[in-house]
């Protein structure tokens, strides 16, 4: 714990990162160009909250959209109305799902909606595991890209014969798009084409977007109408949202185009770490601007190595190394603005480094 | 409604209000005064989030407090846990209480809580409703002032005599204390002092106090840290609530002091408004710094008159008139900072047209 520290603590400290977006100032940014006067969103109205909603409507094609103070609330509530619908309580989604693992079992102890698993923890859900499910259930959730293993995709045509099996079972399809932007470079699709093969969709605005907090389920009007009444249920109708609102639609625009650059850095970056001694990305190529580093080593000995490259180069590899199967490690990168930022030079010295010490351990 | 938007737009447009805080510009003015530096909270930790949660506590006289993004959800899980604690579902409070009016019957349909409806929608809840309750429950809510029937509270020493009874009979008691800070003026007691008669407390920022959004429970430490829980369950555990934190804690300090000032004024403004033909205030002498200004005419009658006196004297009565029982109107008036700024000679020539306009109806 106190290492784990001790590595947060000499990365954020660094000027330069391999990851992110860099330390935010971005409610004092966007404030700055506001207008003093600019009228407050209250209970979901006002043109702050309106007019985001419906921008976001359109850029993922779907009729409606309603601002959520998280994705955590968004994504129970677009379950429940599904199960609603269908009077069943029961959907289905992969085992590291982040209803499944970060939110204190909100959809169970709140919503008394059960998941059936889908695939196991190490791989990608695919149409044969929808296909051979046995049980009946209300919607199934994808998670575009899958997270927690780096940042997996299926390929688009298998997505398409899932959406098209769904629709023909009845069964909704949701989609987790918290990193719905970051792939489509790899797709070279549209949102709304992705989203297309979903009935309703949730988008984050903090990971590489780049926002404070905040996220987007959008539906058709008569999924979305019963979400807002949710959302006043779960205590998420705010009287006000706008700070979230007002750095959410300033960060989308400056760095919705910049997708493809940071795409592109990811898969120069992880060719760079499976030339490190005992390093091996997940995906190999990566399929968006994110993807994990796994170290053959444990997280004890790795630590010790990060912390002193961090200090002796002044670049920030990752503040938070975990444990993983079998005595290894790994950690998760994001590439955003922050990644352009890093000298060549020292780069190239601190992982030529990085692989000299991988190789003493 | 087209009516009510015009008074709603009237007095938006007024320089000077008899009610509220003003306009808000109160994120940028926080920011202004913030280091840009500072770190962010995340997901409940960092010292932002976990400094005001102590001030917050000490102030209420409790062990512990948590930051909320809302009351709506505090409210809740604190009824929640409660419930949960005695295995008994059921808790009882006011019929016109905020969980069973505004809040699309969150506690039923997230939490499966019944509520039993104690006194009736005219009049505060008094010991012998309490002692005479035939249901078992598990927590009592008392609000305090109870807002929608004018800001109304009982006698301290009534309070101590609920507080002794339900401790007997191992009920808890949950104060929703949404403008409890309001009310210390009238009781001549500290907060600490009101809050020790209750198990848990919820207080709320963007009342009098004029922040953008937030609440804090406050209670024990094994009652807070299932709150913890609940939090992240009901998706309000953002990454981050520091535009939240900062606006309370800024105007939290800014307001408390004044206190005795807006009530005291309340006195002075519902005085000047019983004067008028058909107004009566409720209560006729204000507890707090709000109350309810009451016509005997109905809201189409009395609109026009207060969009004409709003326009002639550039003072804001009210945005907002709503029908009531038997075919009379009212609104709710919070006395802030504005009412100071209004020049007393317009006042008194508006309050006298007021007068002969309500004469005329």
């Amino acid at each position: 714990m106190s290492d784990q520290k001790t590595l947060a603590e000499t990365f954020n400290r660094t000027a330069y990162r391999l990851s992110g977006q860099g330390p935010r100032e971005v409610l004092k940014t966007v404030l700055e160009q506001a207008d003093g006067t600019t009228e407050s969103d209250a209970y979901g109205k006002g043109w702050i909250i309106e007019e985001f909603q419906q921008e976001m409507a359109s850029y993922l094609g779907k009729d409606t959209a309603v601002f959520f103070p998280s994705g955590t609330m968004a994504q129970q509530i677009a379950l429940r109305i599904w199960c609603d619908d269908k009077n069943l309580p029961q959907v289905a989604y992969h085992p590291l799902c982040h209803l499944e693992i970060h939110e204190e079992d909100g959809l169970k102890e709140l919503h008394g909606i059960k998941p059936v698993l889908l695939a196991d923890k190490s791989r990608l859900i695919t149409l044969e595991d929808v296909t051979n499910l046995e049980e009946d259930i209300a919607c199934l959730l994808l998670e575009l890209p899958q997270r927690e293993i780096g940042g997996q995709l299926p390929e688009f045509r298998e997505l398409e014969a899932i959406s098209v099996y769904c629709r023909e079972k009845g069964i909704k399809l949701h989609l987790d798009g918290a990193r719905l932007y970051e792939i489509l470079p790899f797709y070279q699709k549209t949102a709304a084409e992705v989203c297309a093969l979903f009935d309703s969709v949730y988008i984050s605005f903090y990971k590489t977007i780049g926002g404070i907090a905040g996220a987007i389920l959008a539906g058709e009007a008569a999924f979305t109408e019963k979400s807002k009444v949710w959302k006043r249920r779960h205590g998420g109708d705010l009287i006000s949202l706008y700070p979230y609102i007002l750095t959410s639609g300033y960060y989308f625009k400056e760095r919705i185009g910049k997708m493809d650059q940071y795409y592109r850095d990811a898969i120069v970056l992880a060719e760079r770490f499976n030339r490190c001694h005992g390093i091996a990305t997940r995906p190999v190529v990566p399929v968006s601007n994110m993807f994990h580093v796994h170290f053959e080593a444990p997280k004890d000995k790795v630590e010790p190595v990060l912390i002193s490259l961090c200090e002796e180069y002044g670049i920030g590899i990752t503040g938070n190394l975990r444990d993983f199967d079998g005595g290894t490690s790994y950690f998760e990168l994001s590439v955003g603005d922050m990644y352009r930022h890093v000298p060549q030079n020292g780069q190239d010295a601190m992982f030529e480094m990085l692989d000299a010490k991988l190789r003493e351990i």
